[in-house]
């Protein structure tokens, strides 16, 4: 396992940890500032949300490399099924292949995609989630042309209803294995995956190469809002260490990506502070 | 599969799904209410609350068979271990043993277990659920004297840190495998295993014997609450006949349980109501 107790170039920045301008939520810092803070701190990559880039993805993309930094990631694809979907399915298209061509722009690794809930009716997480196989399929040759993977992230179980049908690592790397396209990959997020206790088993089956992230954060005890409560590193229950060692026993040598939703705690914090605190933890209990 | 369409003798209530006399919620029925008003409509069994029973436990249980009903369960141990646990491990034990205790007076035929959160400073599930799998293992005798099981619960992996450090059926059915008393036994939930797409599998290994129960609500897409907020079957996305058919895959031929806790909706109806509408639900979409 890599030792970052001295070296944190491994460590990279999701947005999100800041409050990514969230309408009165976080530091409201521009993308060049959230860069510049990063460099200065020796982060090694940040991954950015559609949200902040607006029309300035190659803009963005050259500043971040410019300064020394690799952009990990782009959050995120539409939500492809489910309630939160957009609706008809043509649209969950367009803003598929809008997001891959904005990833492609920015010159990001990958597109983080949280593939949404079951499909209202269908009562059913398998037929969901054979649709969004369908999709991803469909989108995965125009990223690859895009120089980036499409990233199946499993969320919390607790997110089955709305925001994903996928929420076990086993499910993705299912899916994973029938599309059996290079572009298609996973992301690994603590606060998904923590209580899994088959994670290694299923990144092993899944391999090093074909994981595009991994996400940190902690799971809170006693945590008050399953959307906008993620601890830091160290403050929750997760075991961090062994989460990591699955990873890596997979093979996976890439970018530990901090990212927080924290509307009470964090993005209230001074995103220096923040910064700070991110690497500190990371070299001590990550 | 059995076919309940035109029979709910199958059909018990766990007492949960009235309000069970939270201070303040529910409709504040006796337990003689209850078991009055399941036998008039036909149900085969209800599931207590200890805090409904006090010293009565013999009482209640005679008064519930003499109406024809069985007590198929009681809810429920004390966590185990994590936040709240009682303290110290004395304190769990004797409270454990009293719980025991109650459901063999009450002549249940198990006593469900939330095994409790990840012990503090840990920060890890497996040695939680090692201790759980101790005082377990350790009570299982004493149950079995009692003439009743100990039916380990995994909750959902959204209470990993607080209620259950036991969230997957896997991890219970290996939990059952290592201990190897006939004693301990798994409860099914629907809220807990809904998205678990390896129930079937798991539940296999386990064998229908093994169940202690199968308890029915529904995830509603648009939750608002992870503990009050459970659905009525039929409105919300769990695949109930799925559901079941891995349970009685299994073996399963007990009874199916209504367990709906429901702060702003179904306990705020006319628990007469209530279990009109579950009747109806068991035989249309169960």
């Amino acid at each position: 396992m890599r030792d970052f107790s001295a070296d944190h170039s491994a460590l990279a920045l999701n947005t999100a940890t800041l409050g990514h301008n969230v309408d009165g939520q976080g530091a409201g810092w521009s993308p060049e500032q959230v860069i510049d803070a990063c460099a200065d701190r020796g982060y090694g990559a940040i991954a950015f949300w559609r949200r902040e880039i607006g029309s300035r993805a190659h803009k963005v993309g050259e500043r971040t490399r410019a300064a020394g930094l690799e952009v990990c990631g782009l959050c995120r694809a539409p939500f492809l099924v489910g309630p939160l979907a957009p609706k008809p399915r043509s649209a969950v298209v367009d803003d598929f292949h809008a997001s891959i061509d904005m990833a492609a722009e920015l010159g990001a690794a990958c597109l983080t995609i949280c593939v949404g809930g079951v499909v209202a009716g269908s009562h059913s997480m398998r037929e969901s989630l054979k649709l969004v196989a369908e999709l991803v399929a469909e989108a995965a040759p125009r990223a690859a042309a895009g120089g980036l993977t499409l990233a199946l992230e499993p969320l919390n179980p607790v997110y089955g209803g709305n925001r994903s049908c996928l929420v076990t690592t086993r499910d993705a790397v299912d899916m994973v294995e029938a599309i059996g396209h290079p572009a298609v990959t996973v992301a690994v997020d603590v606060y998904h995956v923590w209580w899994d206790l088959g994670l290694s088993e299923q990144l092993r089956r899944l391999g090093g190469h074909r994981i595009a992230g991994y996400h940190l954060c902690d799971w809170l005890a006693d945590t008050t809002d399953v959307l906008l409560d993620r601890g830091m590193m160290g403050d929750g229950v997760a075991d961090l260490k062994h989460i990591r060692e699955a990873v890596e026993g997979a093979g996976y040598r890439g970018y530990c990506e901090v990212e927080i939703f924290s509307s009470n705690n964090w993005w209230k914090c001074d995103p220096n502070e923040v910064l700070d605190v991110c690497i500190e933890r990371f070299k001590s209990v990550c």
